[in-house]
């Protein structure tokens, strides 16, 4: 990647974005539009590593969002081989991950079982996943990453404190080993990315796929 | 994924990592010492937004070594179909992108003629990529991605000024959009991961792998 190539990329990634920027944040349009997504760092209306944090967040949600626009059903439900994941699969398991580490860092519980019911087979992947998630178009699976995204938004009563602190819980941390509120946030944030690259990946071997560098 | 599959990932993760620590961390051990991989934020030393970043970087770097520990030659070779790249390709990508914008935000430059020679083909992948990039032991490509990670330590004289600065370059930013010094490593980091979901995907399809969920 040379500089031309990057500006191509991110020209074309630009393009079709705009159409999703309502989308990727429902709750900061104005900071989407004050910033963009190509600003990481400290957000008007947060604390500074709150306000980096959902600008990453906020990115990583744009490429998921540009790399699945446009795809059928059959697309979304598409199976590489036995143990692939579908690419509409992947999409609720981003939502499971952000579901878990809501509650675990908002309300300090688990999934209750309406939320259970709703993001387990997602989380699970595999089998379960394979046979509970098809048939869905995209906006299906986008209208329920972007909500759950929404409900966590970590502006709401929260500063850097909250967001630095150590879990206590010896099941987080280990004793020579802290883990702490910004770890689980960052792995909502990078999982995004780990997964995106899968569905690039899945995604250049749709059937009828040109050829891809993926 | 619940509570105990976390820790059971967890706890393999970290088994795994210790005798990775001084790799993953060649220029600040003493920060994995006191902090850990499990700890995201400022870190000492370094400038608050800095100090996050590092922790970052250092935290995917740590995930994308566990992925490929202990390959063999003909694992980081395997190419798995046409379109695919080999996981030492991808290794070596991570660290042509790094490599990338190292100079453009250290050095306000690009790549020179001996940095071409030896990331070129990583940075391009495809074909280039398939033909030029093989017949290594992993150290190689450890060394390799270690040696530019540890010249690119944002911490030499560097302050949270610097990351949060608009590349004024109309090639890198747009006029509505601006981008910053922490997006180039926000995406080298975010970047790790987005190729460790690839190669975790490959890696559960080497010849003679179990069953995998990815």
């Amino acid at each position: 990647m040379n500089r031309r190539n990057f500006v191509r990329t991110s020209a074309a990634l630009t393009a079709s974005t705009l159409a999703f920027e309502a989308i990727v944040n429902p709750a900061n349009a104005d900071i989407a539009t004050t910033a963009g997504p190509y600003f990481i760092g400290p957000t008007e209306g947060y604390s500074p590593q709150i306000g980096t944090l959902v600008s990453m967040l906020n990115y990583n949600r744009m490429t998921v969002l540009n790399a699945v626009g446009g795809m059928t059903m059959d697309q979304l439900d598409f199976l590489f081989d036995k143990k692939a994941n579908s690419i509409g699969a992947l999409l609720m398991h981003l939502g499971a991950t952000n579901a878990f580490y809501h509650v675990n860092t908002f309300e300090k519980r688990e999934l209750n079982e309406p939320e259970t019911k709703l993001w387990g087979s997602a989380m699970e992947l595999g089998d379960k996943g394979r046979s509970e998630i098809k048939g869905h178009e995209l906006k299906y699976y986008v209208d329920l990453i972007t909500e759950v995204r929404k409900d966590a938004d970590p502006a709401e009563n929260k500063d850097d404190a909250w967001l630095l602190a150590v879990d206590p819980d010896p099941n987080w941390s280990r004793k020579d080993m802290p883990l702490n509120c910004y770890w689980k946030w960052f792995h909502v944030c990078e999982h995004e990315s780990n997964h995106r690259g899968q569905i690039s990946w899945l995604k250049s071997r749709l059937p009828g796929a040109k050829d891809s560098k993926e």
